[in-house]
């Protein structure tokens, strides 16, 4: 079958190789779409989540194939799956995990304590095990979750990120009714916004440098977007709310927005962190922190999220349509794809097929 | 009376001032132990939280009475207080709060909107409102608090203090049974690994430079000591529980502690801040942080929770009486109390007599 496997940084091939059989526990997909994320962009550019050494639970190292936000059809069924059946269309919850450890059976799987390995390879398919951007891929049964009837392969692809921001608003604690302003209108930031309103927030402002960005999210129907180029962010959201926001989404990962979302979140409110940082962060405990009684709340995957998110998904799939910009073959992932999504800010999803 | 009034940084002056009648909502309280805290310390050398213009609430500027931390007995009433008698032996939650912002409406009187001074002056007695180093104070009739029958007015001064670690507590959500660490062993690093012993924590590390301080842990009881300048902390801490500790308590509040506090939390851990911390602080969000699912949860005073703490005190006297290790007059507070308590680690919590 063709796979795009990734020998190290900026060295992608889209190569022939064999698949195996699935396992006892796993099940064998024909992968229909597989999202592009920015970690992938990551990975090549920089290596980025890559294992160096064997990982520590599947033992893999280079090459490995790309992908974790993949879609597809069930074709084989190892002999202890009992929960799908051939046929059936799944998305994948990209998990590697021991299932033994002391947060494996706190169900806090996504901080699985065996899975970190020391080089810091990421712990998911599609980085130290087989991925999506390939025809078929194997899966852990219970990582393979039936879509909803009716629903599309190309928004099954969106379950993982949507899980990932999922994961931040179950972390925040976000209840209808509050209001939140949200650093960042690229996917994330995005899916962020889109999962606020669906869970009721009141005012949800967007932040972002880009008009092209933020005229997205207005086409989403965001009518709070605020360009920190050309009015003072913090300034505006109080304008509207003179004691900040209940919660800030940092969905943008530099050292200006993390300041900002600071700035603009209210005494006794929460900075809930989405983003990755490619940087060390500074600021001041006492002032900024200490003295507004605001907390920094972290999160990284997800957790037992899918079937909400897949149950989310299915009831606004014409607006989550709206987040897919282009689909494009495995042959032209480089190129049409990986390198696209730093370079065109108009792209939001990107997504590959692996079918001819 | 006499009273021990702040006019900036190192101009305390012992002064002979008039004592008004107390406000209707008031008592008036004829103290009897205040204690120092090194909040004090920050404002008698640097003028910290110290008003410079008119606060919000109280309208003070300086001087200003100092001392927070204090316990009396009720020598006067205002004419709508009701839940007092004269005689009433009480320890003093010192609060200033609107009572109608959002957060006071809340319950998070500790977070109140209206009591923010643009000039950072605290929001309590003895900052932006006169103290309780002084032969007599008007409190607010409900942040008076009955002392259990049987509690001396000398326990009742450590209300106040151990109110601010039993806040740290409760927003770290200890639950028996969990292991924790404390940076630092001063006074307040102290009364937090005992709240955490009384919550049930199991495992109790403390770590501390001063062999001095880590000398006063011991004598309380805490057998998990360990002097970073001796041994690798989180190597030792490791070497017990390999995946670190539920809970880490940050009462040290610099770069090196919280290093080290970050490096011993388990990944899906808290770190808990109870310190101010004097400089910005710098990590790697990324790696310290999201890869580990650790939250940074802040702390600022208490609310509601003086009750629970008078409890916890009479029910533990013999244990807290160890952590008063001195106690001086009124005309001793800077050279015998606020110097000391940063010169002399022998030192825990001095109390102050306003008494002849």
């Amino acid at each position: 079958m063709k796979a795009a496997r990734i020998y190290g940084a900026k060295d992608i091939r889209i190569e022939d190789v064999d698949i195996p059989d699935p396992e006892d526990d796993q099940v064998q997909i024909k992968v229909k779409y597989c999202g592009i994320c920015g970690s992938d962009l990551h990975a090549y550019l920089q290596g980025w989540g890559l294992p160096k050494e064997p990982h520590p639970i599947t033992g893999r190292t280079l090459p490995i194939t790309l992908g974790h936000e993949f879609s597809g059809q069930v074709v084989k069924l190892g002999k202890n799956v009992s929960n799908l059946k051939i046929g059936d269309k799944v998305a994948i919850e990209p998990v590697i995990a021991c299932g033994e450890c002391e947060n494996c059976r706190k169900g806090q799987y996504n901080l699985c304590i065996k899975a970190q390995a020391k080089d810091g390879a990421g712990n998911f398919l599609g980085f130290s095990q087989d991925g999506g951007f390939a025809e078929y891929a194997n899966v852990k049964s219970v990582f393979a979750h039936k879509l909803p009837a009716g629903m599309n392969y190309e928004i099954g692809a969106l379950a993982e990120p949507t899980a990932v921001v999922y994961e931040a608003l179950k972390r925040s604690r976000l209840r209808a009714g509050q209001d939140v302003a949200i650093m960042g209108a690229g996917p994330i930031g995005l899916l962020m916004a889109l999962l606020a309103r669906i869970a009721g927030a009141n005012h949800i402002f967007i932040v972002d440098l880009s008009e092209v960005r933020l005229h997205k999210a207005e086409e989403l129907g965001f009518i709070n977007t605020i360009n920190p180029g050309k009015e003072d962010a913090a300034e505006t959201i109080k304008g509207v709310l003179p004691n900040g926001v209940d919660i800030a989404y940092e969905a943008a990962g530099v050292q200006a927005t993390f300041d900002t979302a600071l700035k603009v979140t209210k005494r006794g409110g929460t900075l809930q962190i989405v983003a990755l940082f490619g940087r060390p962060i500074t600021f001041d405990m006492t002032k900024d922190l200490i003295m507004q009684g605001i907390n920094i709340i972290t999160t990284i995957c997800y957790n037992n999220s899918f079937p909400q998110v897949l149950g989310i998904l299915n009831n606004n799939k014409d607006l989550f349509d709206k987040i897919i910009t282009k689909k494009i073959s495995l042959d032209q992932l480089v190129d049409q794809g990986i390198k696209e999504i730093s370079a065109d800010k108009q792209q939001v999803k990107i997504l590959v097929s692996a079918e001819d």
